[in-house]
């Protein structure tokens, strides 16, 4: 397949400027053909106008429209064939095994939101029918359902190229929602975007629906990024990536005359607390599924534990010592980009000179900087220096860990009170532990979306009791999450019509129930017509 | 009564600082009696640590107790009994048959989160139970509902005191969902809201909760209300009232080192589209329910309509003078305070000096400035003027609405177009005008958050149909309603547990479903247990 290195506007590659830029190969640190072509404002403005006219026609099409589109968009990403998956091995250096299972979910994804649209009580249909003859007033006939916002702009991810990137769970929710989507390709892997984005094109085309429900930008974040958010007809945006790109996409939606959502990604350390009966009791196992954790993926998981709270003592000694010994034996692997791989080391340069904190370990084998390694690293501290360190409080993106150890459970509640917003938390115990731990359990349901228990964080299920959030500096807004069937309703907004005529009503809210939907009719949840 | 004239914090009346300020009755501009004492940011600190201690208690709270506290709340409110509606009169200057009809909104709002938190389906309560043989990886226990925020901050609302003021619908439904609350009281009816917040502190107390579950303070928007935004321990905030001081709350929260949500409800201009077919068959009626819709509490309603379009020609014009004529027959009435008065004079003078503007009919009866009275008024102007001056897109609060003529169909949907944000937007039109009006409602659908055919926007219904919102200016979030029972979504977030114990499970999300709750399992709606 030949990559043409351009944009893809409503279905039409363009030529776009003279400013290029290539992939770079964190394998074999080398560039990548062909080039890309960067756009600008106009082409932001025109890709935005043509997702508004697009919107009069996919914002209204029948919910098995925009499945067949979701679905048709998993079929045509599948009949990219291996070539996808060799671009996204050489731009990425993530393994073929990974891309492919990363495929498998995107491609789940994508049906699984068809599956919803096509179900379609997820638009919370509620009805309260007319009370003609209620005193002292009548009620109108009141029927509120949630619609598409229109134009949502969505960031690729480097992390995820196939997952959370041009076609990832956040395209599929907005689209599965009745939104266009305008992709803003991340820079290192523009030729899997280009494959991906061609493969949405040809579905959109395939269901006979307009070209500008979907156009995917190759550009700089720092411009056109900002132009995105900026644009008057952008209505939300979808990023996951570094707190301050985050923050900067967050800052100028709130900026706007109009301000605007942004449900963006940022950071997490994931903290991993470990009472002593499991330490006790599992101490072996907890050593090997931590260092699996921490290490998966290069350590470039969102979910990554990057913290791990133990109560101080023998047995919490040992269980560093034997860590640290399991996390040297953990080859170096190669980082998704240089830029991330030099983040990471200048991350460790900088826990290196908190005062307080210790290196306890890091990879026997040295890091290959040819193959933009990152090597899997253990640092300690206690947790009174934790508390003191602001440094200790930030994200390394990659394979290292923080352990902590407290003089005692109290302390470990007083830890967990004073973090910052997580995606997850997670807690090592056995039932007796658990049992004198329900404080700790509840001040980290404060401080992050998801507690796991006896688990490890990494691994996110795609299904509906999914919640990947949490709140600032986790995300944006603690009250959605980006993965997960619920991630559909960042994308919408509630529209109440009052005694409209049925003849201008939408199925969902026929008094017929044509489409069999869960509602809420005069406060009851039922399938039922109305009679 | 007596009135203490001081802020109420966790049950205790506070001295507080210095500055005092009195209520003005609008009623005959006079000062009313007790000074009020005014707090600062020590007092904010202290309402927001009691309310996070409180938090504690109060998140974690059964359902039945939730319920009970807002049925107390509304049981204290009607034992005020006609001390509260004399106080509210004085205060407001509005007459007491509405203070009553809304202090029975107020009581009915309080029971009917009751109702939504005993049934307890509105958490969304989802389980995706474990699959341990799942290929190629086993699917962890996931269990996910919505739980409360921590403290929130509501500002009561010059219009609605009781409605929309210290047990307002915002206090209900943040209590509802479980969040300790601290109102900013309104400095127009500080009496009302001393009386109110006793009634609130009375039931928190008789239903054994922690004091620190209400607090209700006197003092500045600009200073208390934006250290109330900004304190660390404030978790969302609630806010109705104008543009200028929703967007600095909005602002500020946005300014944070974590960034809450404010929902600020702000400005609207609820536009009417009456089409031909409606002016020629009912052209009477339209104007005795447009006169009153306009004027009805002197024109200050959030819903009021501020703009009417109609298609230019013999019949409109007609309309327009019967309209002016019924409008001269209105009487002024008294405003809710000087400020908002004066702020209606000034409106109506920035009007006058628009250029292609006509002022085409005001009340007979000359404004009383005694009685802080403002006067029924209407002006007019054409389609091409009303796109010209962006003086015309703003709100005037009071009874002023203008009349535009567009010469056709096309320029309504034109003009439909280039409005900003709404709460409302109406539609008057016969069958067949409907039938060929689709564009005009998919439009409109894009600018207002609830849309009426054949009706008039004021009069806004406290049910599970409703939806009070609308895209920015109207609100700061178009996705939630600040009225009906979906108000409570504003204040709750998902948390997700995974292979949490059945023993540390709420009971929302244990397999026996024994509160008989609608939950998604295995992403199928249903009240059954799992077996």
């Amino acid at each position: 397949m030949t990559l043409h290195g351009k944009s893809l506007i409503a279905g039409q590659p363009l030529d776009g400027g003279a400013r290029l830029f290539h992939a770079i190969s964190p394998l074999a640190n080398e560039r990548l053909e062909p080039a890309f072509h960067e756009v600008g404002g106009a082409e932001v403005d025109r890709a935005l106008l043509l997702a508004e006219e697009a919107f009069a026609v996919f914002g209204r099409a029948a919910a098995e429209t925009r499945a067949a589109l979701l679905e048709t968009i998993a079929d045509e990403i599948l009949a990219l064939g291996e070539a996808l998956l060799q671009r996204a091995h050489v731009e990425t250096g993530l393994p073929l095994a990974r891309l492919t299972g990363e495929r498998g979910r995107t491609v789940g994804q994508l049906r699984l939101f068809a599956e919803i649209v096509r179900e379609g009580s997820w638009c919370d249909a509620r009805i309260d029918p007319a009370l003609p003859d209620r005193q002292p007033l009548p009620r109108p006939d009141l029927r509120r359902m949630l619609t598409p916002l229109g134009p949502v702009v969505v960031f690729g991810s480097s992390n995820f190229p196939l997952a959370f990137s041009v076609a990832g769970g956040d395209t599929a929710s907005a689209l599965a929602a009745g939104n266009p989507v305008i992709v803003k390709a991340h820079r290192a892997h523009p030729g899997t975007s280009e494959m991906v984005a061609g493969a949405v094109a040809r579905a959109v085309a395939a269901c006979g629906l307009p070209g500008g429900v979907f156009s995917m930008l190759h550009g700089s974040g720092a411009e056109i990024g900002i132009a995105l958010v900026r644009h008057p007809l952008t209505r939300a945006a979808g990023f996951t990536g570094s707190r301050a790109a985050g923050r900067a996409l967050f800052d100028a939606a709130n900026a706007r005359p109009d301000p605007i959502p942004v449900f963006a990604e940022m950071s997490s350390l994931n903290p991993v607390f470990i009472l002593p009966g499991a330490l006790r009791e599992h101490g072996a196992q907890l050593i090997e599924g931590l260092k699996t954790s921490v290490t998966m993926g290069v350590g470039q998981f969102c979910t990554k534990p990057g913290l791990v709270f133990g109560i101080g003592g023998n047995s919490f000694e040992q269980f560093a010592e034997n860590f640290a010994a399991a996390m040297r034996t953990a080859a170096p692997g190669t980082m998704l980009t240089a830029g991330i791989c030099r983040a990471f080391h200048d991350g460790l340069e900088t826990m290196e000179r908190v005062p307080g904190v210790v290196a306890l370990a890091m990879s026997d084998t040295a890091p290959d900087a040819t193959q933009t390694h990152g090597e899997p690293v253990v640092f300690a501290t206690d947790a009174a220096n934790f508390l003191r360190q602001p440094a200790l409080h930030e994200e390394v993106f990659g394979p290292y860990t923080l352990l902590v150890d407290a003089p005692g459970f109290s302390e470990l509640v007083h830890l967990a009170r004073h973090l910052e917003g997580q995606l997850t938390a997670t807690i090592h115990g056995t039932a007796d532990d658990l049992a004198n731990a329900a404080e700790l359990l509840a001040v980290l349901q404060r401080k992050a979306g998801r507690i796991v228990v006896n688990g490890f964080p990494t691994g996110v299920e795609v299904s509906p009791a999914m919640h990947h959030g949490g709140p600032y500096p986790a995300t944006t807004d603690e009250r959605f999450t980006s993965v997960g069937t619920a991630a559909i309703q960042r994308f919408a907004r509630p529209v109440c019509l009052q005694n409209v005529p049925a003849s201008a009503l939408p199925p969902e809210l026929l008094d017929a129930n044509p489409r069999g939907l869960m509602r809420l009719v005069n406060g009851q949840l039922t399938r039922a017509p109305i009679a």
